[in-house]
C-alpha cells in the first residue's frame, strides 16, 4: 500500500491480469461457452486502474466473421469494453474464436452477414498507449523490488531466460478460472473432456498468461504495469501436472515521458522445458511452447 | 454491488448456503465430529441477509432421539438457530444425524432419555417464509442476468437439465469445507479414511448441495434468493474426482407479493452422469445420485 | 471480531504464524531461493498483532556462517526483523540454512569472512516474552471456545494426542505457500524436483508448522496467541498426500502477569502416524517425525 501510494495510485491497484481475466470470464457465457477454440487477441489496452471494491460491466460487439472452408465452423471477431461502475473504461479489446455454424447463428444473425474482417492494429503503438496521469513512476524504489535495472538497462533484442518454474494443479487452475468467473466447460467438466481427443480438463489460456507473467518478474523487477497486449497465441495446449517457464525478449522500446518508458516484450511460455533450453526462433515450433504473446509493460526511466 | 443495492441490499448479501455451510460447520465439534452419518435436514428458513464483516454465532438444542433397534446407534434430532453480532436471528434449521450409543451419553444425557421424534415439517409452507423487508426484486434486471424468464415462466412440474459439469478435486473440496470450518475427519484424514470401507475422504454434503446449486443457475437466472430448505438427502457420497451435473424439477409455486413469488424445487445431483441422461422418477436409485434436495427459492414477478 | 475486541484488540488480529510465514517469505528471494537446506530457527518473538490491511517489510542482516568440511557448502546464519508500515517491529527471528559456497559469495562478501556462529539462546526466556500491552485475558470466554481449561490445569510433563489428522494435497500447499509470497522452487516446480533425490515437490516447512498448530487447537482451545519459537527442525521432508497429525509436550510454566500465563510447549509433528500411535522419547528417530517444534504460547489464567 505505501508503494501504491508512492506511484501515485489511491490503493493497490489490481494485477492487470487479473483485470483482463475477470473481464474476459464475464464475455465467456456469451461469446465462447461453446467456442471450439480461442484463437487470438489483438488491440488489448489497459485505461485506468481498478481497485478492491470496484465492479466490473463488459460490453460486446461482434466486429467480424470468416467462414471456414468446411463450412461446418467460422471464426468470429469480437470487441469487448470494460466499464468501472462510475462509467470509466478500463479496459478494451478484440479477440477471435473458432465456433460451430450453429453456434454463429446464435450469437447474432445480423453478425453473421458480415464476412469481413476487422482492422486490428499489430500492435499497440507508443501513441495509442494510455498512461494514468497521476503515475509517478519516480516513487518506485528500486531497493524495494530487488533489482536496480530500469527501462534505460534493456536493450532491444534482449533475451531473458526466467529461472522460476510453476507446476500447474487441477485444483489450482480451476480455482483461479472460477475466480475469473470463467465457465467454459472445457476447464471443469472432466467427465465431458473425456470424451474429447484431449481426454481431460484444459487448462485455461488466460491463467497461462498470468502464470507466465509472474515468472517473468524475475528479470522485470521494476515493471510498473502492462500498458497493451499487442497479439497472444496459444500454440500448445496447458494440462495439470505441466510445469510452467517463462523467456522474455525485448521487441521495441519507446520513451513516453522524461521519467517513463515502454517496453515491447515477446513473453514465450513453456511446459515442462527450461527457458535456458529453449532458443530463439529455431524451437519455435516445439510441442512444449504453449504461449506466444507480445505485450507492452511501463516502467520507470533513470 | 450496484445490483444488490437496486435490490434493496445495503451491500453484497453472502450467498445463502455459504451461510448456511459456515453456521453448519460451526455444530460439528459439538454434534457430528465423530457421526457415522448425516441423515437429513428439515426446516431451514433463511431470515435474513448476512453481508461481509458480519459474526455469526450459532446454538443448538436437542429436540429429539430415537435409538436404533440393534441398540448400537442412535438419531439424534438437533435444532440450531444461527444469529448475527447484533442479535437478529438470520437462520434457523432442524438435522438428524447417526451417533453411536457412547456418543450419545456425551452430547447430553438429559437428551437421552427424551425417546419422541421431534414434529418437524414436510416443507416449510409459503406463510412461514421470511421475506426480507428491504427487498425489492423489480432491481433485478433481466438483462445482467443473462435471462428474462421470471417466476410467471415456470409451471409445476416443469424439469430443466442444466448443462454445466463440475469436477470436484481434492484440494477444492477440502479448502471449501475448511472455509466453511467443518472439520470433520472424515473429509480430511485421508489416513484414516484408507481404513474404512470407503478408503477415501468424502466430499461434504454440504459442499456438494453449493456446487449442484451453482450448477443450477443456468436455467434458473433470475433467482434472487433461497429463501428455504424443506429436506436434504445424500443419497451416495460423493468422492474426489467425480463430476457433479444437476437436474431441477418444478415442485409448487406461491405467490407472495404482487411483485415476489416462490418457487419450491427438487434439486437432483448427479455424479458423471449427464442431466440428460437421468430420468425421473424411474432412476431414482442409480447409484450416480448423490443429493435429492427440496429447496423454495425466491423470483420476481412480471 | 466480538471475541478480539473483548480481548483488547483493535480488529481481527492475523495468526501469527501466518505473520511468520509471510515475513519469512519475504526474506526467501534474498537468503534462501536456492538453500540446499533450511535448518532451524531460533529467538523468534511476536512483539505486536497485525490486523488486514497493514503493510509488513522485512530486514535482514547475517549474523554468522560456518564452513562445511567438504568447503563445498556453508550454513548461513541472520537475523531479520519485520516492520508495520508505521515502523512498529511485529517479528524478530533468527534462521540458519545450508547454501553452496557459490551462494555465500553471493549473499554478501562481508559476511564470508565471519566465522564465529551467533550468540543464540536455547529458548526465549519469560523476561524476554512481548506481552501486546492492550490484552486483556479475562475476555475469552471459555464457553466459545469449548474447553474451560486455562494455564493452571496444563502440567509440566503433560502430553496431549490431539486426534485430528489433514492430508496434504499439491494444490492445497502450493496455494498456501503462495500466499506466504515464498516462491522457493523445490515447493513449485515439479519438473525441477523430478531430477532431484526427492523426486517430487518438498511442501513448505512453514506451512508444516501452521497445519500441525492448527491440529492441535483441539486440546489448547484457550491459547491467545504465540508469543515465541524457540527452535524448530524439520526432521523429515513432507510430501503431498501424507497426512499430519500433532502431538504436544508442555516443557515449562510461567506465571507472567496475575490474568496471564505462558507454556513452553513441544510440538512433534508426525505424517501417517497418529498422535496415539507415536511414543516419546522412544520413537524420536523414526521416518515419520516431520516437526520437532519448541514454542511458548499465552493463555488466560484462572
Amino acid at each position: 500500500l505505501p508503494l501504491a501510494q508512492a506511484l501515485g495510485y489511491r490503493d493497490m491497484p489490481l494485477d492487470d491480469l487479473l483485470i483482463f481475466n475477470i473481464a474476459f470470464g464475464k464475455t465467456v457465457p456469451d461469446i465462447s461457452y461453446n467456442a471450439i477454440a480461442n484463437l487470438g487477441y489483438a488491440d488489448v489496452r489497459f485505461l485506468a486502474p481498478v481497485y478492491v471494491g470496484d465492479t466490473l460491466r463488459s460490453e460486446t460487439q461482434i466486429i467480424g466473421l470468416k467462414e471456414n472452408s468446411s463450412g461446418k465452423s467460422g471464426v468470429v471477431y469480437v470487441r469487448s469494453d470494460t466499464f468501472r461502475q462510475d462509467g470509466e473504461k478500463v479496459l478494451t479489446w478484440a479477440r477471435w474464436v473458432m465456433i460451430s455454424k450453429r453456434e454463429i447463428s446464435t450469437i447474432g444473425t445480423a453478425a453473421a452477414s458480415e464476412k469481413t474482417l476487422p482492422d486490428l492494429p499489430a500492435f499497440v503503438t507508443a501513441e495509442n498507449i494510455v498512461v494514468p496521469k497521476q503515475l509517478r513512476p519516480a516513487g518506485l524504489n528500486a531497493h524495494d523490488s530487488g533489482s536496480t535495472r530500469l527501462w534505460d538497462d534493456y536493450a532491444t533484442g534482449e533475451v531473458i531466460d526466467h529461472p522460476a518454474g510453476m507446476t500447474i494443479d487441477e485444483s489450482q487452475h480451476t480455482l483461479a478460472t472460477r475466480l475469473y468467473q470463467n465457465n467454459a466447460r472445457v476447464h471443469f467438466d472432466a467427465h465431458h473432456m473425456a470424451t474429447t481427443p484431449f481426454g481431460k480438463r484444459l487448462v485455461y489460456g488466460g491463467h497461462v498468461i498470468s502464470i507466465c507473467r509472474a515468472l517473468s518478474y524475475d528479470g522485470l523487477e521494476n515493471v510498473i504495469s502492462i500498458a497493451a497486449i499487442n497479439a497472444g497465441s496459444h500454440v500448445h495446449p496447458t494440462f495439470a501436472g505441466d510445469t510452467l517457464y517463462a523467456k522474455t525478449q525485448v521487441l521495441e522500446k519507446w520513451a513516453l515521458r522524461p521519467d517513463l518508458g515502454a517496453l515491447r516484450l515477446r513473453l514465450l511460455g513453456l511446459k515442462n522445458l527450461t527457458a535456458g533450453e529453449y532458443a530463439l526462433p529455431a524451437d519455435i515450433a516445439v510441442p512444449q511452447l504453449v504461449l506466444d504473446l507480445d505485450y507492452t509493460v511501463l516502467l520507470p526511466r533513470k
